[in-house]
């Protein structure tokens, strides 16, 4: 007999719950004969007292088979995707999915948007005129087998369960559990049908994993989950101490990944995104090492053949690809202001939380899921630690709107960068890979 | 400004919350505004986290506040009542309040029903034919007034969140913790305009707390709560690895607790009963010692004047007051067998948890709180550990109506009661007396 309080009862008391127990709560929970109040004392039990690893896998399937799983058996290429816990500045996706299918892969790319600090994939991609994240399955289907890769947002289909879950956690002190995080982000990854993911898990001031001990107990999870559902998984864990890149904020990032793609960017973000690309040409099989998968990747970029990708699928989605030559087509904030060094000297340090916190402030992000956001407003040309900055050099452009958020932003970016008279090393970008062949 | 996860958060990492956030809590949950998710979730993290004892007596007062209190400024003696956590076969309100009565008090006594194998004290009175629990509570104070003690159900108007934050913790596995059952009980209890409060916590196998450990610190919190919100607290830690007195069954023990107040029974059940009359009598100052609280109690049944207050209070609440002088007014069930010793010796152990369990079943108690009861079955003639007994002497006599019950009943008797070949003394009955002298 399934009694939703017994297993309550047994999480709180430390016990192990069965594969069975797990299925019956989230199966009662979706359908709504288990109450929003036993799923949070249920969750709550779970932050506290944990969940082993089979435990989370077995809440990993509930979860993803409360909704339908996405067909990808008529796609002919190896399927991958890539996902990452979310940082400032990480416009990864938008660079990597084109560059991964002009190397061969299909990329069924499912995005969310930003919340709080962190930035989100959809509505950086939104700030492309025209471009629409809400294609039907169908839809996004075609566009992955006819450009290889494709970028949307959640569709209501796949894994409900989880969007219900999530904001019951958001409002239950219950959000930051490896097992909870794990099955959340697995159970949707599981359902797009991949043969492979590559998990980019950022550590640092501006990610949700504070150290790396925490972030290899997460990758660790989920890698596990993936696994034990006969997926091939790669994680790295890489540096969010310092935010990705020399733009935060919706446009300014697109700009920059479109500058990107067409070879123009060199340092962490192409780093990281090459190396990402790459794991994901491993994973599916299709470089011999990671030296040959690197190159694949450089291939497609200097080729133009990525930049080609992500043009056809802008305008597969509806949005005007004219923005891949002319990046004056995306919008732009009225007030522009350049906020210059004191003295010569080296970048020490870049605070990544309190820059996406300023970005946040000037109305480029969303404290709550309703809220409009501004995609004209960040900040561009952002240095990077270990760079030699003269006086009266660029530390970064202020693009805003309206001058009293421009005044707490400033507030907020004051001690953000730090220059010193000393030369100083950059900063480690990735700090662990965690691949199959070890 | 209030928002309830931030509360959750705080507990959930272990910190002390102030008497702000329970009250915003508290309130929040009682007018709506915090649902019934967030509740349990807060539940949950108190269950596993703990709460001090200033933030139980926060949580205490702040459900208390939820409801009116009762307006006890108008009866001239002093106001007391005693808890108990509940047992098996604990009749002792029944014959307590007329004897604290008789001894000048003022007893309003608000009680409970029996859930599982705890039986309830309205559900025994209610075997009396006519007598009516649910009094208003003008009508409620004027029989304490006139007859000095009053026993009838919860109101709708005293502490209110209790009720529908029990109803919520019994659903979501958070009953068992220390500090909400303090506040359920002591929020109630306050809530009846007191002078002073006795508490009779159970410990063994029959009763909620299993240690002398466990209920020490509950009735600890328990007092401290009480005496912090200015009452006079005492509590006393009874024996309920053993049924209390000879009778288990609803209608069966109001028979029992008639002829303790005709003077008729000695043993573990008038022991308890003097005693924890007598805490009362010192609590309100109505005593010099506790020899002397006994000794008035003792004159209060040897005088008839306890039997004569019980007539009147069942009188008063609509029941036959002939019910005092013949105990065949009292419902009877149609099958009466009689279970024998079947080798001389001393009775060395009776099971409470499993005669509990058998009158469950027998259909004297409930499963569910909307369960009906059968007021007639039950046990009587029930044996005692320390007792001698001869081969073929009563172990106890089965009262019930129904044949698969019986079978099932007798499955669970089974083993509750044990006889031995060699001497066994009588098991300590009071662990512990928590007095405000010491």
């Amino acid at each position: 007999m399934f009694v939703p309080q017994w297993i309550i009862e047994k999480k709180r008391d430390g016990e192990t719950l069965t594969a069975e127990d797990i299925t019956a709560f989230i199966q009662g929970y979706h359908s709504g004969s288990v109450p929003d109040y036993q799923m949070a004392a249920l969750a709550m039990a779970i932050y506290l007292k944990g969940m082993t690893f089979e435990e989370t896998a077995a809440l990993t399937e509930a979860m993803m088979h409360t909704g339908a799983l996405l067909d990808t058996a008529g796609l002919s290429r190896p399927v991958c995707d890539k996902h990452s816990t979310g940082g400032i500045g990480d416009k990864v996706s938008l660079i990597l999915a084109p560059l991964a299918a002009a190397c061969g892969l299909a990329v069924p790319m499912i995005s969310g948007r930003g919340l709080g600090i962190t930035g989100g994939t959809l509505d950086k991609l939104e700030s492309i005129p025209g471009y629409r994240t809400d294609l039907s399955e169908a839809e996004f289907l075609r566009v992955v087998d006819e450009v290889g890769c494709s970028i949307i947002g959640q569709t209501a289909t796949l894994a409900p369960a989880d969007k219900k879950l999530y904001g019951l956690r958001d409002v239950t002190g219950t959000v930051p559990s490896i097992p909870l995080i794990t099955a959340s982000i697995m159970c949707k990854k599981m359902a797009e049908g991949l043969d492979a993911l590559v998990l980019d898990v950022k550590v640092g001031r501006g990610a949700f994993m504070k150290t790396p001990e925490q972030a290899r107990e997460l990758a660790r999870n989920m890698v596990r989950v993936g696994e034990a559902m006969g997926k091939s998984v790669g994680a790295l864990l890489t540096n969010m101490d310092i935010p990705l890149g020399h733009t935060v904020g919706n446009a300014l990032e697109v700009r920059e990944s479109i500058e990107c793609l067409q070879g123009k960017v060199k340092g962490p973000l192409w780093d990281i995104t090459r190396e990402l690309t790459a794991a994901m040409l491993l994973l599916c099989g299709r470089a011999s090492d990671r030296d040959d998968a690197l190159e694949q990747v450089q291939n497609a970029l200097d080729s133009g053949r990525g930049l080609e990708v992500f043009r056809k699928m802008v305008e597969a989605q509806g949005g005007n690809p004219a923005v891949c030559e002319d990046l004056d087509l995306l919008p732009a904030a009225p007030t522009i202001e350049t906020v210059t060094a004191e003295a010569s000297g080296w970048i020490a340090d870049v605070d990544a939380d309190k820059i996406g916190r300023a970005v946040l402030v000037l109305g480029g992000g969303r404290t709550k899921a309703e809220d409009g956001i501004d995609h004209a407003v960040g900040l561009s040309e952002l240095v990077t630690p270990g760079q030699r900055i003269e006086k009266g050099g660029t530390l970064y452009v202020l693009h805003s709107r309206d001058s009293d958020r421009r005044g707490e932003a400033r507030r907020l970016l004051e001690g953000a960068v730090t220059v010193s008279p000393d030369a100083v090393e950059a900063p480690t970008l990735i700090f662990e890979r965690m691949m199959p062949e070890g």
